[in-house]
């Protein structure tokens, strides 16, 4: 045939939140290509026999480029093995699927995504934070915080009005420019934060603050995966409430 | 004990699709209430002698009161079931999840939220749309349709610049509107648009056009679950393509 590729959604952390889907795929594979900060207990529902090839970017270190990693997979597909693209959280949200779909088809290799959950859904239900809410917010924005400071097409401002809630993916680097940006653009620097760091695995930590003390949680964290939530469904967290109990 | 409830988001349609956390917490559920909009091949993952309680709206039906959830919960919990409350896609986007969470905790009863995939993510999966893509989107909205005509604080318009996606659930009664909306406020005509109605199930569709043509698709769509992809991210469909071979 002309090869197969499954483009799967590794979830945000916790093994048991990937798709009853990702994991019948998973276990059928015969090679995986990896993104670096796919949890390894993911990996080890796949066949013991399968070949793990890790190709994601890590801090501070290239990864294998994306070009390569289109020419491998096509490679591994037109050689008759069921490849499986792990790419954590979902592979259409900050993910680079698009990308890798537009690679394969071009190539004549018969693509599939699957979706996982995002980290956005998944710390959301484990920091116990609504993402819309009936009476605070009937929209949410998924950003990703890896915009150079001069040219954001997203201006951020537009995204976090009074109804609606703004997640940040990738963010705390730039967590003192949004926050910056935010306030010069009117919106209340007493808004509800949350940073959740290492959101659904075992060492997740949640931190809540205001919009002002933004850059401030950002320097508290530590090196694992961030995600920012911002706006008034924050006050709904436990963490929230233990920390203002007036409110 | 106090009880437990667990929150479970269902994903869009495709029983797959559940988490492996959902399929656990379901399978050891002695009593289910779950929306009318969850797919019956769902429930058929819990046990047999589960009792399955539908408390979800049907269109043009009233359903059982949000107080009254509520409260069937909470009695529930209390006489010591192991709750689920199943709820299409994930319980907190758009699924009225934060105000089951705030009712039982404050009746103390113990809540957990499962996240589920929700429909932006299954839908634009199955239908090869990124929904955020390096060089067309770096976010992407989710919003409800649902919102009156008069009232709306959340101004589509902000939501869909050129370097966004805006997805909408629940959208086809308000398409003319937020079509008309979007134009008024400068989004091009002829922005791409996909329409996918009954998205992940076997009776899927994908329709694909301009922002112009939108009141006409939603008038084209039958009477299952609608979501409306609007940006650029659109043109990687296969559906568009199908339709515009030259572009």
């Amino acid at each position: 045939g002309r090869g197969i590729v499954h483009l799967v959604g590794a979830g945000p952390g916790d093994p048991e939140l990937l798709t009853l889907k990702a994991q019948r795929v998973l276990q059928a594979a015969d090679v995986i290509f990896h993104d670096s900060l796919v949890d390894p207990r993911v990996l080890d529902l796949a066949r013991r026999d399968a070949t793990r090839v890790p190709v994601g970017k890590r801090r501070g270190a290239p990864g294998v480029g994306q070009a390569a990693i289109h020419d491998r997979m096509v490679a591994a597909a037109s050689d008759g093995q069921r490849v499986v693209r792990l790419k954590g959280g979902d592979p259409f949200v900050f993910g680079r699927g698009g990308e890798e779909v537009a690679a394969l088809e071009a190539a004549g290799i018969d693509v599939h995504v699957v979706p996982g959950i995002t980290a956005a859904l998944g710390c959301a239900a484990a920091a116990g934070i609504p993402l819309t809410h009936r009476d605070h917010a009937s929209a949410v924005t998924l950003l990703t915080g890896q915009v150079q400071d001069g040219d954001a097409e997203v201006d951020p401002a537009t995204l976090a009005g009074g109804d609606r809630t703004l997640v940040v993916y990738m963010g705390r680097a730039g967590a003192s420019t949004l926050a910056r940006r935010l306030i010069a653009a009117g919106v209340p620097a007493g808004r509800p934060v949350a940073m959740i760091e290492n959101g659904t695995r075992p060492d997740q930590t949640i931190r809540t603050g205001t919009l002002a003390a933004l850059p401030l949680l950002a320097r508290q964290v530590g090196g694992g995966p961030v995600l920012i939530v911002i706006g008034d469904v924050v006050r709904a967290a436990p963490a929230w409430k233990s920390r203002t109990p007036s409110s």
